[in-house]
Order: structure tokens, then C-alpha cells, then sequence
């Protein structure tokens, strides 16, 4: 793929929370911190951490950064991050999502 | 500072949601990516990503992640930090802010 270096500004990122049903955060946890196994090979992505809130261990916190976001969109398609989401869905009882641009800092 | 590997267990992160005055949220966004280049160079520090939601310019997203919560509590006390803080409050009307342990994924 001859990509010129992708330039700061059309970066894409996003926040979220998912909330899992009671007691089984732990489990969607180990889900999400596979998918950022397969997703870290994928073309464009730069951050996928998966963090566990401190007050509810059912609530969990994901962080990302792509050089774009059609490789965010292209990585949905991904059959082992198909199979991941699909087994992670039924866990899932809540979530907020805040897509973003990412400005700097410490990490990109 | 003799310390050994800092274990996983202990690392301490967040993800934060900052709501600026109406129109500051650029403004707000600048001091909090010189705040990323502060402590960027202190203890602890692995991440300080700073971006901006996509849906409202003035909605400006935080996700930290630090070896172990002393070292980010000991950042609060740098001077430039503390400077930083007081310029960005009077453009804050809201912040959700959310501590959590990272689990793993890329960018860690």
C-alpha cells in the first residue's frame, strides 16, 4: 500500500464504556483484550487499551487511535474481529461511544 | 529511583471527558496538550492522549495511563502542571472522569 505518511489530521479515535452485564465484566474484559491482539496487526491501528474501571469492575473503558478512519471501518470486517465482537455482544448491556480526533499527547 | 519492574497489577490509568465553556473548547484542548508535553517527561507517565469529540468541538477527551497512582498523584504537584490545571479551569463546565487499571492492549 504506498500510503504517503498519513498526516495528523485525519486521524481517528474514539472513547467508550461498555457496560457488561452484572459479573461479567471480567469476561468481556479478556474479550476486548483479544480483539486488541488481532486489531494491533491491522493496517492504521496505533492505540486499542483496555481498561477495567476502578469503582465497577463491569465497566469497561476502551481507547483508540487509528491513522484513519477507514482502516477503523476496514478492521469491523475482519472475521476474527467479527467473531470477537459477536462473542462479546450478548455481555454488553450498555454503552457510550464518542468518536474523536486525536490532538497529541503523550502515547501517539 | 530503585524500582523494581513495576508490575502490571499496579498501573493505574483513566479515561476523562472535559466539557468547555461554549467556543473554549480549542483553547481548553491547547493547555491540556501542553499539560501531555509536561508530563510526558515525568515518572510514570506511559500515556496522555488528548483529542477532541468529532460530534462537539468543545467536548475534549483524556485517557491516561501511569505505572502506578503515587506517580500520578505526584504529577498534580508539579508546578507546571498546577499552572496548567488553574488556566484550564475557569473554561471547564463539566468533567466526567472515570479512574481504572489497564488491562493490556496496544499502545501500552
Amino acid at each position: 500500500v504506498d500510503k504517503m505518511e498519513t498526516s495528523n489530521s485525519i486521524r481517528f479515535g474514539m472513547q467508550a464504556v461498555f457496560t457488561a452485564q452484572p459479573g461479567k465484566g471480567e469476561e468481556l474484559a479478556q474479550i476486548l483484550l483479544q480483539a486488541s491482539q488481532v486489531v494491533s496487526h491491522l493496517e492504521g491501528c496505533m492505540i486499542y487499551l483496555v481498561q477495567v474501571a476502578s469503582a465497577d469492575q463491569d465497566k469497561i473503558l476502551i481507547t483508540e487511535v487509528w491513522e484513519n478512519q477507514e482502516d477503523q471501518q476496514t478492521s469491523l470486517a475482519n472475521t476474527e474481529v467479527r467473531e470477537l465482537i459477536n462473542r462479546a455482544r450478548p455481555l454488553i448491556v450498555a454503552m457510550e461511544h464518542t468518536p474523536a480526533k486525536p490532538l497529541g499527547g503523550k502515547g501517539l
